[in-house]
């Protein structure tokens, strides 16, 4: 019989941030039993993905082995980690695990994804231990930018595993339990101790020791203080405690305050539900906080990146909800621009200045702190746990590696896994056993589709090239008639001369279309590359432009 | 006779920073003999301008005024001051004054534009004073990123004006000439002193003094020489003095120095014709780099800010031109990545940690400064030059406003001026004469197009939505064929349940083609709409999204 091991194997979240799937399994070679921790999604950009409204991992190793899967384990609820929880739940079919506030988070991604609410299992934080198959798991409450965000406690007969989840080292964290060494020194001396750490990548490039959420108060406090207008403040509407934060700063400074955006409303709801949070300040709504007199106002809204329809980027293009910024104003950015979305943040901070709008942003780091643990804090961790292997993730390529070399450094077996690659994680030292295929699904509108389809690289070459079509009719006998119509969609209309491309390019298409033989008539992928090839021929000439070209045949029927 | 009026308007540069283009103006107001300082580009990006290779300013105010304007000046040689020359020259037609650094670049735009390349004038800098109309100009060094950069007077009947161009504050900028703090005193001291500031705004909110380009030396020597295997770096390829810096580290450490890219390369020559660098060590091509062992290497290449084409790119991608990067081998950023290229960097930067190259780059702060004058830099220089107008230029919006703030506070009366808004600087205090419609030029292929054309609209459409081209054939008798043919292209090819859209929307169609009234089916624009409609609706039931739609009528004619 062969001998039973222990796997890891990152489908999304090593090798990228965000997306995060994690599979942990046990038994013989091919058939051990799978958990899967975390499915989450990551967001399209206009470089690589455009029009594509969600991006999630390929799961279909997982689709295939569906019979081996006892079930899924949510660490906490912002999207990179539980999103994908509404699309790919039904290929999966297993009961999610959580704890109270991810919960709910959860079931409204069951519910939009039309899933049974009641496969997912609330549970209480260790000692409460959730056996499935060949684990035993545990929820430890550990600090991060999301209410009860948690560790996982993975024990399988090949030793403890410890799952960080996203995590900083907060002892002060506002909302949500704190950091709580004496417990992880507790959970690293149990038994043999822990054999292998998982863990949190993102901040591994900041130097200094993490702050805690609890130094905000007094600055903004201040801050929101010593406005005259109206002040608007945007943060991630997970991170409840920030709400909170800056919601205290604004009563303590005399102001009604007002949530605006889907998310803040459905975070804060789902928050007071699940007792997360007790003691937060009465706020308004938009239309009172229409009514109130601005410098006695302070407005928590969505839309920190500069998401087109939350209510920063609306309130930057003029009224929303009654509410409108003016000279005066005070805008503050109380948190950071993931790398990638610094375009649209800069054309929002810049439509608040041209209406003689302050915008504070974190530059001097006084109004945010990161939910990430830094490079120091990750040290702290490895030395607190002491685990024989580290496995970096929740990190891009140059993360994993900066993470692992620091484990190699303080002796620690470490490796560097990226997506698709299966570890053996039974002996001393990590071992590649296999790699999977790897890849992207996509939401797209209703439908899923692979990053591979070629739906996304032709959109980017017409959005780069532009699109010609053609329309070209073959008649009953086989003659295609001699005038083809062309349309332009994202081309000039005239050459440098002002002579117009589309009638030039039918000019060519008609001398081709009247000479050409019957065989190549006959056969449409011949008429397609030589109409193609004239379409790009004269267009280059014209415009200094090779278009995009899609050419319709209509062949006429004998009735 | 209307009073003589001295008037400022920045037609780009302010409001942005890229495709500077600032025009003066002296006389009767609407004949005010005119003067051109820059005519630069910006580069587009993918969220806003898709496939457009150039971005400049449009430029037809001076068009249409072109019998009135005298000359252009360039104040050095960036893109953004000098790169819509050979573009849009044959449209303004006067002589181009410059140093000669500079004009050796302003050449190469000539050329490539087709232009007469005698018409770049060469002038030394102060006391030597070109005449303008009523204007008259001296060039005078001052320090910034790129060799000969230039502020210049304009010396007008209304008073003196300091347009700083772009610049830092700079006593050891080891190519070209120091900040010279005598030289502006007396500047201000001369005749009624300075009257009008216009100034760079790119760094207002650096709140730092700005750090000297000589500081790097010993950091990138100590850097170069601890490295084992082969270092490359990339920097801007016209900030020669760090192409100085970095290849005097190379060769310190005992290395050959080899150049990679064709702007490098072009520099580098500029540099050495026109006698600004004189003592550049020895490189070596890339033949001769490919059999000089790794650890007795460096390569100086382009693309620091991602630029798919450039070197860097490349050799993230793999071999390029016979040299590849291996593990241990380090790549350096002595760069800054500009807002909105985080995305194409950070892409790069994994790459070479997959290849397991150490990537460095200027997080620490010792591997780069900046160009620009920071804040304490900027309140410097109002007090040395003692304006009584300040005018801040070379930022976007909210660098314009924070920057006039400044001035402000300091007792200078200041305006926030941004693209199109033509001042009137006669009197004490700036003032609003007229708003110029303002816009901009797109370089597409080889075409000019307006931003407002649509082309770039249709573009972005085609990539967020997909498109859909439908064929309709009306046969003689005016009745269409009930057979639609439908193409699609960035659209997924089949629905949730794995219906194929294409034939779905056809089937829709045909019942639509079958049942059409004679009146609709003979006109163009109802049946346009019609089909249109009944593809979006079509689409949007099976996958969600609404693509754009093309419908090509084809109209059998009697023959």
């Amino acid at each position: 019989m062969p001998v039973e091991r222990l796997i890891y194997l990152p489908l999304g979240g090593a090798g990228e941030i965000g997306m995060n799937a994690y599979v942990y399994g046990y038994g013989q070679p091919g058939r051990e039993r799978l958990i899967l921790v975390d499915l989450g999604v990551t967001f399209g950009d206009m470089d690589t993905t455009p029009g594509i409204d969600l991006i999630m991992a390929d799961c279909r190793w997982l689709y295939d082995n569906r019979d081996r899967l006892e079930a899924i384990f949510i660490t906490h609820g912002h999207e990179d980690h539980v999103g994908a929880l509404g699309l790919l739940w039904g290929k999966l079919g297993v009961p999610v695990h959580c704890r109270r506030f991810t919960g709910a988070l959860a079931r409204l991604k069951m519910e939009e994804g039309g899933h049974p609410v009641d496969q997912i299992k609330i549970h209480e934080p260790r000692p409460e231990t959730i056996t499935a198959g060949p684990f035993r798991i545990q929820f430890v409450p550990i600090s991060h930018s999301i209410p009860e965000s948690s560790a996982l406690i993975i024990d399988t007969p090949a030793g403890r595993i410890v799952h960080t989840g996203d995590f900083k080292l907060d002892g002060t964290p506002v909302v949500g339990e704190p950091f709580d060494p004496v417990m992880w020194n507790q959970i690293a001396s149990e038994g043999e101790g822990v054999k292998i750490l998982v863990c949190d990548s993102t901040n591994v490039f900041s130097p200094l020791p993490g702050r805690s959420e609890a130094v905000l108060a007094t600055p903004l406090r201040e801050f929101v203080s010593s406005q005259r207008g109206m002040v608007v403040a945007t943060t991630f509407a997970s991170n409840v405690a920030r709400l909170k934060t800056l919601a205290d700063a604004g009563v303590a400074s005399g102001r009604s305050v007002c949530l605006l955006g889907r998310a803040m409303r459905k975070m804060l709801t789902a928050s007071v539900e699940t007792g997360v949070l007790t003691d937060f300040p009465q706020i308004i709504g938009p239309e009172e906080a229409a009514n109130t007199p601005r410098e006695k106002l302070m407005l928590i809204v969505t839309g920190s990146q500069g998401e087109r329809r939350a209510a920063t980027a609306q309130l930057s293009r003029g009224r929303y909800l009654g509410l409108q910024m003016a000279e005066g104003d005070t805008f503050l950015f109380s948190s950071r621009v993931i790398p990638g979305n610094e375009r649209g943040v800069i054309r929002i901070m810049n439509a608040f200045s041209e209406m003689g709008v302050d915008v504070v942003d974190d530059r001097a780091g006084l109004y945010h702190v990161s939910g990430h643990a830094n490079r120091p804090d990750l040290e702290a961790v490895h030395q607190l746990i002491k685990p024989k292997i580290l496995v970096p993730m929740h990190g891009e390529h140059m993360h994993l590696r900066a993470h692992a070399a620091i484990g190699e450094s303080e002796g620690i077996a470490s490796i560097i896994a990226t997506d698709g690659m299966m570890l053996d994680l039974t002996g001393e030292r990590p071992v590649v056993a296999e790699q999977i295929e790897k890849g992207r699904v996509y939401l797209d509108g209703s439908v899923l589709i692979g990053a591979m389809d070629g739906v996304v690289r032709d959109r980017i070459r017409m959005a780069l090239n532009g699109h010609a079509m053609v329309s070209v009719i073959v008649e009953e006998d086989g003659r295609p008639m001699p005038d083809a119509w062309v349309e332009l969609m994202g081309l000039p209309e005239t050459n440098r001369a002002g002579a117009p491309l589309a009638q030039d390019i039918e000019t060519e298409l008609g001398e081709f279309l009247e000479g050409v033989n019957a065989k190549t008539a006959g056969d449409d992928g011949k008429m397609d590359e030589a109409i193609r090839r004239i379409v790009r021929q004269v267009a280059m000439e014209e415009i200094g432009k090779k278009p995009e070209v899609t050419v319709i045949i209509s062949r006429l029927a004998n009735d």
